[in-house]
């Protein structure tokens, strides 16, 4: 469907819209009319916000998370447990981990994992930026934090691999079990059969 | 679910962009972090493609559709017929009557149907400035082009009825070649150009 805009600025905006992803033509359309139906101030609001957060937000040049200084908060902060660092995907999943309160150290964001369908190899992470950070020294503990797919397994692997150079440096994943919430029967062979391979010594949850 | 972020631009963003009809704040999150990856340039242009559009459009003071100038180009265009006008229910549905390529007259934006359970009255849409254009003169044939649903059917008996006081317009509605239940703006241009072609005098539906 080619839409004959009369007006060129709702065109502008449609055609910036379409350009998110999952929003096509049709919901672009619909966006920016809503947009033209709301108060200016809101849209403008919208408008900026876009604007001031990507022209404010740069990478952390330790972790690679996102940050509005050069050293992100996480990075910056005494508080933090700067000899273990945790490895992950991308930002959403330093915010997951964050969202827990059980993490006290820093993160080491790849970019992604390596998946050679996808044309992403090691070179496109930030893989040697870690190693730099494990040679700068400092790091007791890496802990590789990656989802539990082929490519997330294939990357953890690969950094393993990398880190087996520096001995005093412990390398280790989450656990892979039973999703708390999940029943027995809806859980997938692989997962439980590991679940029940790396069985844990037994502890009342309840009474903590 | 409450995110903890790092950067109050991050969480601006997200906060406005979750504003959007359909854009949940998970979703916000992502279009977020996908503009924090795309060229600072092209988050700018959407930015300042939304506040352009908002600032820049305004709607025409005669048809009450979308425009940039207080006279659409439709309304001020010498090559349209102003004998004819139809009157449809949104911005969208003018787009779509556009895109048939078969209609050369006006058109009238009512800015809604009747919808007693929305709280929608016919004193909340523009039907009385439509009878004001037909009171002004020159306008021959009103084209009904309402969603054919109980409340675009109700809408058009409430305009018919407005208009019976003038013997010389004439009053039309669309052909039922739109399935009963459908909206305009999701009928083909097959369908919708027949439908506008085949118009027929309009009959009370309801009292058959």
């Amino acid at each position: 469907m080619t839409d004959e805009f009369s007006s060129t600025l709702l065109e502008g905006a449609v055609r910036e819209l379409s350009r998110l992803p999952g929003v096509g033509r049709k919901t672009a359309l619909r966006l920016a009319l809503h947009l033209l139906r709301r108060d200016e101030a809101d849209a403008v609001a919208l408008g900026e916000a876009i604007i001031e957060m990507r022209r404010g937000i740069t990478y952390c040049s330790v972790c690679h998370n996102i940050s509005e200084t050069e050293l992100c908060p996480i990075c910056a902060s005494p508080a933090r447990d700067s000899s273990t660092v945790c490895v992950v995907e991308n930002v959403r999943d330093v915010m997951s981990f964050e969202n827990t309160g059980q993490f006290t150290g820093l993160y080491h964001v790849l970019g992604g994992v390596i998946s050679p369908m996808d044309g992403v190899g090691p070179d496109s992470l930030e893989i040697d930026s870690l190693v730099a950070r494990v040679v700068e020294g400092g790091i007791r503990e890496v802990i590789l934090a990656l989802g539990a797919t082929m490519e997330g397994d294939t990357t953890n692997f690969y950094i393993f691999r990398k880190l087996a150079q520096f001995p005093d440096v412990k390398v280790t994943q989450l656990a892979r079990g039973v999703a708390v919430g999940n029943e027995i029967e809806y859980t997938d062979e692989l997962t439980l059969g590991r679940s029940l391979l790396q069985r844990t010594p037994f502890t009342d949850s309840f009474s903590r």
